[in-house]
């Protein structure tokens, strides 16, 4: 797996239970998954010779993020590395542009969108297009370390611009709540889909995510599930492939964002599904045959756990523990910076309110918000 | 972790999810654990240089077998080790003499036992204890691999006594079945007890868990709880302690074994208890407060699977994995050699024949005893 954040510490735990393995690529023998795999590789996923290097002793490559560049995913394949998913399908988890193009093209429901190219052109586009906010987004990686902004007139269209890639504006869409519909695909096409979860997100970062999606109607579930299915049918994605979606006050779903990779919307599989998604991800991308992605309890709640003020998070770390017993408290290893995603904490059962108050003290005890 | 095989493999698991740095001392780099731990130490578990070379780097030191020396184990201690369990509760682990005289003391129900120092011994043992045959147990180690026999005549009895070690004679309980009750334990006394299971052995390896035990009265299990929480207690142990148990005809239990590490009675937690064993060991060797050991499903059934003759095990591993979304399947890592333990299958649900029919069915899929 290129990468060695959590998302691949996860996965390394998966890949244990099945036998399989399991090697990363990360910027430093620090990062979260590189402290729990064996001989970490440490390189630069922008640098094609420590690719190539790395994916020579790898059967199968995979990815815990999207910012291998292109051209270098290509050239991986061209020379005959193994690459789930694909780089013609991953591009459409890079590029912003050729996603919405391609859904698009599916008939997939996406908010609407135009290329721009100026400020200029953001203003046309909220004349023909419902006036302001306008939603900008960079296609590929982002500015400064930021991929989206709200403009709310031409005067505030200016940032995107300056990150020299192509730039989408999107019209904001009032969306009621925010789903995420996950599934995961084989190469020979088998695919399995999760139940759809509710994700809540706090300032661009998701915080909350409870399985299944409270209140969603049967037939809303099986019309989000089928886009994810079709999407990932339609671009060949293999492993995970998680799809965003916006669930407008009438109903609609609008796909938002597309990630083909173990995903945060889907960490609640771990302890809530039959198989994990990071288990299905490494069954996908091995081509064997993948496991039920069923619900294991009526109700399933995950929040993120993210770094606070806390000189000394371990008293925390037991509290929470002490607390709760029946607290899953998932713990990523990586240094703590105020915002940055530090663990997780899962619960499960049948009244979701109880769950969620049960999630929310942990992580906000846990980033020292509360201390009782 | 002291020992590199299977039990310390599935504890790093444990240990990725917590947050907890782990590290592994095994006599090969290709040992189960090794295979997935980060700079796994290979060394000699019966060299003291290299236990406290091992011991050196960690904070607490546990086990994932006895094999360490006593004298050893105390002698890190004096130099200020931090082992948990600790030599003393080790110990009773260790040497069967020693864990029977302890239970005896405790008012614990064991088989009637006696140690025997020759095959006239073990004659006279069986005229006073309702006769032949006697079980003969080597108290520490065993010989040629070998530490348990049954003896119908005083010709028969003497192998034991090779080893050079004390020898115990029992009484052969008239067992109806085979009980496993695990706890975890903390150095301030917190403790948990998993459900009750029955445990199935086959020439000596346990080869079927259920849980819980069916049919057992409340009363039963209870009892099984109470003398597992005893001996955790008096003796001090620290971690996970499984104690195996004999049922007799009249509903009464007998202590068989015991061990103070994760057991293979307690696999089925990994998906059948809100907390695996393998996680609340972590926890109770660090003293961290311990997670609910609750089952999660009204029954769950764990499978060995042992190695066979299959000359490549690959397409049965897919083979069981296509006709059964919902079995969980582990594997070790290990060279497969007929008899020898190399994963395990667990799966979960309400009908226990179900259950038990597509465990067992995988468990000989996977050795090459059935291909359909």
């Amino acid at each position: 797996m290129v990468g060695a954040g959590q998302l691949a510490r996860m996965t390394h735990a998966a890949a244990i239970n099945l036998g399989v393995g399991f090697r990363v690529l990360g910027g430093a023998p620090d990062e979260s998954a590189a402290l729990v795999v064996p001989d970490a590789v440490v390189g630069d996923e922008r640098a094609l010779p420590d690719l190539r290097a790395f994916a020579a002793d790898c059967d199968v490559v995979t990815f815990d993020h999207e910012h291998v560049p292109a051209e270098h995913l290509r050239a991986l394949a061209d020379s005959g590395a193994v690459l789930r998913p694909s780089p013609r399908a991953l591009l459409h988890a890079q590029d912003k542009a050729v996603m919405r193009a391609a859904l698009t093209e599916l008939g997939v429901r996406c908010p609407v969108h135009a290329i721009v190219s100026s400020p200029s052109d953001v203003a046309a586009f909220a004349d023909t297009h419902g006036g302001w906010p306008v939603v900008l987004k960079t296609a590929r990686g982002g500015y400064d370390g930021k991929g989206v902004w709200t403009a709310w007139s031409a005067e505030q269209a200016d940032e995107p611009f300056r990150a020299g890639v192509p730039v989408l504006a999107e019209q904001r869409v009032e969306f009621v709540r925010e789903l995420s519909a996950v599934v995961a695909r084989s190469p020979h096409g088998q695919a399995v889909a999760y139940p759809v979860v509710e994700s809540v997100q706090r300032d661009g970062t998701c915080v909350e995510v409870v399985a299944p999606a409270p209140g969603l109607s049967s037939d809303q579930a099986v019309h989000a599930q089928r886009i994810a299915l079709t999407v990932a049918a339609s671009l060949d994605v293999v492993g995970v492939l998680a799809v965003e979606l916006f669930e407008a006050a009438d109903g609609d779903l609008l796909v938002n964002e597309l990630a083909m990779r173990p995903h945060n919307t889907a960490h609640w599989t771990i302890e809530g599904a039959a198989t994990s998604q990071f288990e299905n991800h490494l069954r996908a991308v091995l081509d064997l045959p993948l496991g039920s992605p069923a619900a294991r309890a009526p109700f399933t709640v995950m929040v993120n756990v993210l770094g606070g003020e806390l000189p000394d998070v371990y008293p925390a770390y037991r509290h929470v523990m002490a607390r709760d017993p029946w607290l899953r408290v998932h713990w990523y290893g990586k240094e703590l910076r105020p915002g940055r995603k530090v663990g997780h904490v899962t619960v499960w059962g049948d009244d979701l309110d109880d769950l969620r108050a049960r999630a929310w003290h942990a992580a906000a005890y846990l980033r020292g918000e509360i201390d009782e």
